[in-house]
């Protein structure tokens, strides 16, 4: 990422971050949001909300950063990822900084996940999965494709393959690491994301994050999945809940 | 609301619709998104981002829309509502046609909520709830603010005191009518919103909208508010997560 000037970032989408030839979402977001947060000069994102416009291409592309509000507590900024004269991706983003303290109410705490070493890499059936080269995703094998049918939730792990630290904004791509869960309800094909909202809540800890997502409704293709993150100590560090399409079931 | 042209409409912010005189946020997120709405043309919301930049007065101020994307399936807009030379209100809004057909997969059916006349209209301690002459706000007597202690979660229903059936757009109204649930926390004071991210599932039926609204971490008074909305005959009808900010705990 480089600082063109103060409102343009250029990028370039690497398709080693991708999934079956299409840069993956949470990259993407983890992307622009850089820039946008960087732009506005506030340490963290605190919200994050994407709409996802036209899929980009691998190679060059540019971040238009407007910074629509600073203020003391929180500022906001409207950042377009934009590739060969068209819109690729919109998002708002609230920054700030993260609180560092320990909550004083927490009411979801780490669910029930095998250990890394006891989960699966993530596995499609047909998909190539590129970004398996930069990211270890674990699968807990009892919410896999293969078992736990009928059932739309998925958790498991992630951690960078070269030892980076995770950091604020790969909460981004963490919250939309899971195979898409309406795959247990027969709904097999590619799922494109629509929106994608999502609250930062603290700093993660070094170490894997634990994520969990899972569908509420599905109706004519339209449905929404929601992601929980975890670090390494078991905080809630990330919460989010997109809206996506698939088409009909394949079974 | 009027069109003054492609990008502009004039709306007039009804102080009716306010608490304690600041105009309600999930009227003001109605308010645009009906413009959005309107500049792109199609007929409903389905997936709406909104950060709370600066709270608007009541009386005349604007909503300024840009269309983002036209698509088939889906298209998006940017809104922004301007007052007094400033941006008080910035949203990303995705538009699209509803689905009515059956859910082929529902895991959050309407929770154990009192009847309309069993609950209790909506109170708070100090606090003007203008907005209680537009709509009729009725706790469940088990969450309300005198019981449920501990428990940051509140359960009601909400209908249109003159008889006007609700709409998508009153969804946003609904997502955002129930008192800062943090109260059950001590947590008393005003409790603006950040960030709301709403998902739009289907066009209410006419009638009660059954509404339970939740928190799930606090830390450094920043705090989540997740809400579920359910139509009458107990389809649920929206989805929302908000971002929010209390000071310390009076008590």
């Amino acid at each position: 990422m480089t600082r063109r000037n103060d409102d343009i970032y250029d990028v370039d989408l690497d398709l080693g971050w991708a999934i079956g030839g299409n840069p993956h979402g949470g990259y993407l977001m983890a992307t622009v949001a850089k820039a946008a947060v960087d732009a506005v000069g506030d340490p963290h994102a605190l919200a994050v909300s994407t709409h996802f416009l036209r899929p980009p291409a691998g190679g060059p592309a540019e971040v238009r950063v407007e910074v629509v509000k600073r203020g003391r507590t929180a500022s906001t900024a409207r950042a377009t990822l934009w590739q060969d004269g068209k819109a690729r991706l919109d998002m708002l983003l609230t920054s700030g900084r993260l609180p560092a303290d320990d909550p004083s109410y927490a009411a979801n705490p780490l669910p029930d996940i095998l250990s890394p070493e006891e989960c699966r890499a993530r596995q499609e059936t047909g998909a190539t999965i590129e970004l398996a080269d930069h990211i270890d995703v674990r699968i807990d094998p009892r919410t896999s494709l293969s078992n736990g049918e009928g059932i739309p939730v998925i958790r498991g792990w992630m951690a960078f393959r070269d030892g980076t630290e995770v950091d604020v904004e790969s909460l981004l791509i963490a919250v939309d690491v899971a195979p898409p869960t309406v795959a247990h309800l027969g709904y097999r094909g590619w799922a494109p994301t629509v929106e994608l909202s999502c609250l930062l809540r603290a700093e993660p800890a070094p170490g894997w994050l634990a994520f969990e997502a899972k569908a509420t409704l599905v109706r004519s293709g339209w449905f929404d999945e929601e992601s929980a993150v975890w670090d390494s100590t078991g905080r809630l560090v990330a919460q989010s809940r997109q809206l996506a399409l698939v088409g009909a079931p394949t079974r």
